[in-house]
């Protein structure tokens, strides 16, 4: 890709600038958003490990993609089987916790292993173009499944459609398009009226501060509300759909996913309006029965404390701060998969295949 | 009331410090909380008024107390009728749309009126004091209605009574006590273990910065959560009772409340927890036929946009602030009164005769 035109808004958050042996991988720093938007270059598999490590770059889609990057950037400087190992080592230590990422790690050195040291370099970046192309790819056939829904609201009442998401399922936990959002991107995209009503997402207001963000650079009418809001504009008729992303997605349809999507699936249900989970494959876990399975990370109580640094509560005051909620399936209307829009009784598809696929 | 011991916690919100002419009205300034617990003193009815346009104080039920300590200043001063209606007018103008205020001033002046000029600064003061001292007795009555509520929590648990609560319905919007919290209060002093989850409250946060400081004072156990979390807490059994506040019940039940009301309650209901609201007979309006009748007050947008001064969302972006939200009677387990416990078909008793009484 050449360097792209800055005058253009951000809409992916991972490229290659240059070819050959100074090429580098470019990320949007997300741990500037959104005060500022600037990106960080990659040349050495280190600076991938450091960007990944520091959170330049979220998202367990976006993770994956980036790790790849990190691996081409390791061949280019040393195809090895030493050197293979050792980046895979690097990267999958840089977040423990995302299981995901070790599997996509060792298919990528899997695939290496079997092409010879001094055609690795240009192989693990076709790879790594391969990955995020996949992952756009994935993308765009939620979106598809969740524009059908969008255009009979549109077909229904006329007016714009009325979006309400939380936390940040977008572009900017993928390579483009998102999860949640990509329906939306992709009305856009075909001069659909629509507007999204985005939940700020305390403790660590991903909706404030990355969706109204992202939907900005996509030139996608917003509006920020607090995340109690989302009662108030269902009872009075200003949502159409209700569309959130997924962490974990259990084999009978329980899903997890951040802290509050339980509370609007609960709001949804009880007026009527369509809530729906948008997600990959990749997100479906056949060896969790249920949501009660689903172990619910616990994170620092200074996210709740502080806001933007500053106490919010007195000094002393104790906290808890669950990351994530799960929402049973009997409350989730469909769910948007890169294999079409499906029930929880046509989840089965979703279940088989996909690990180490 | 002599100068109170200030190696004392508070749990009063408004107190007389001296006796005759210099005698002052010292209210705890809210305005500093949780930041600093500062005191006020009023010596006129011009300070008074001050103190309740600039938020010192704030919550109907203070709001009323304080101006009857107003007009008692304004008697001291100068008791003629002239003087009584400047002050009633001078009060009345400070928060113009608490009609509750409007009706207090009318009754005080028109009590005082039947008084002789010269004796008007003592029974000013006087009803001064059986203002403050009924609302602490409403207070306490829907206190005992709610503790027999925990009290069989505790029975059949034989554990600590695990409350959640919404905003700010305790002492600092009252006298002593509060509404949603004299229960707590009442389990505390009969030494029934208890612990509240404090609920933040965005935007305006005063679960966060009240509820936390003042059941602090008052030594109760508490722990501050996210608005979202209440999904997660009641789904993994650790809240046995949802009680709030109200801010207007309608004459079917219906109760606007702080926004995000309404999610605690359809969540409580969802897994079986009881939800009960508990305000005094002069929350009830028998005008308003249902919850569609309330007007919602919208607020500024900065309240949403900014926390502690600080930006949360880029520059530019738009935000909606909806202050309350209503919650349907149908979700409503009880109302705690002072009249004591009912449900929504028990409500007319609450409907007739507090108006101008």
């Amino acid at each position: 890709m050449p360097a792209r035109d800055r005058t253009q808004p951000f809409t992916r958050t991972i490229w290659w600038e240059g070819d050959g042996s100074d090429a580098a991988v470019v990320v949007i720093d997300q741990r500037r958003l959104p005060r500022e938007a600037t990106v960080a270059r990659w040349g050495t598999v280190a600076d991938a490990a450091d960007g990944i490590r520091s959170m330049q770059v979220r998202g367990a889609p976006l993770i994956g993609v980036a790790a790849a990057h990190g691996i081409a950037l390791a061949m280019r400087a040393e195809p090895e089987d030493a050197a293979l190992d050792a980046a895979c080592e690097l990267l999958a230590a840089t977040r423990p916790t995302a299981v995901n990422l070790r599997w996509a790690l060792d298919r990528i050195a899997a695939d290496l292993r079997g092409v010879a040291p001094g055609d690795r370099a240009v192989h693990a970046r076709r790879l790594a173009d391969a990955t995020a192309e996949a992952d756009v790819a994935a993308c765009r056939r939620i979106g598809r499944a969740g524009l059908e829904v969008l255009r009979d609201v549109h077909e229904r009442t006329g007016g714009p459609v009325q979006v309400l998401t939380h936390c940040n399922a977008g572009w900017l936990a993928c390579v483009e398009l998102g999860t949640a959002l990509a329906p939306v991107y992709l009305a856009c995209a075909e001069r659909l009226p629509i507007h999204v009503w985005v939940s700020e997402t305390r403790p660590r207001n991903q909706g404030a501060a990355l969706t109204t963000w992202e939907l900005g650079q996509g030139g996608v009418p917003h509006t920020l509300v607090v995340d109690n809001a989302a009662g108030h504009l269902l009872t009075t008729g200003q949502v159409d759909v209700v569309i959130v992303g997924a962490d974990r997605i259990a084999a009978n349809g329980d899903v997890a996913n951040k802290v509050g999507t339980y509370l609007k699936a609960l709001a949804a249900r009880d007026v009527g309006v369509p809530f729906l989970v948008a997600a990959p494959a990749s997100t479906f876990d056949p060896d969790c029965p249920n949501g009660a399975a689903i172990p619910i990370e616990e994170r620092a109580e200074d996210e709740v404390l502080l806001v933007n640094g500053a106490p919010i509560a007195p000094e002393g005051t104790r906290a808890r701060n669950w990351a994530f909620d799960v929402t049973p399936s009997r409350l989730v209307d469909g769910y948007l998969t890169d294999r079409g829009r499906v029930t929880a009784a046509e989840l089965g598809p979703m279940l088989t295949g996909h690990r180490g696929a």
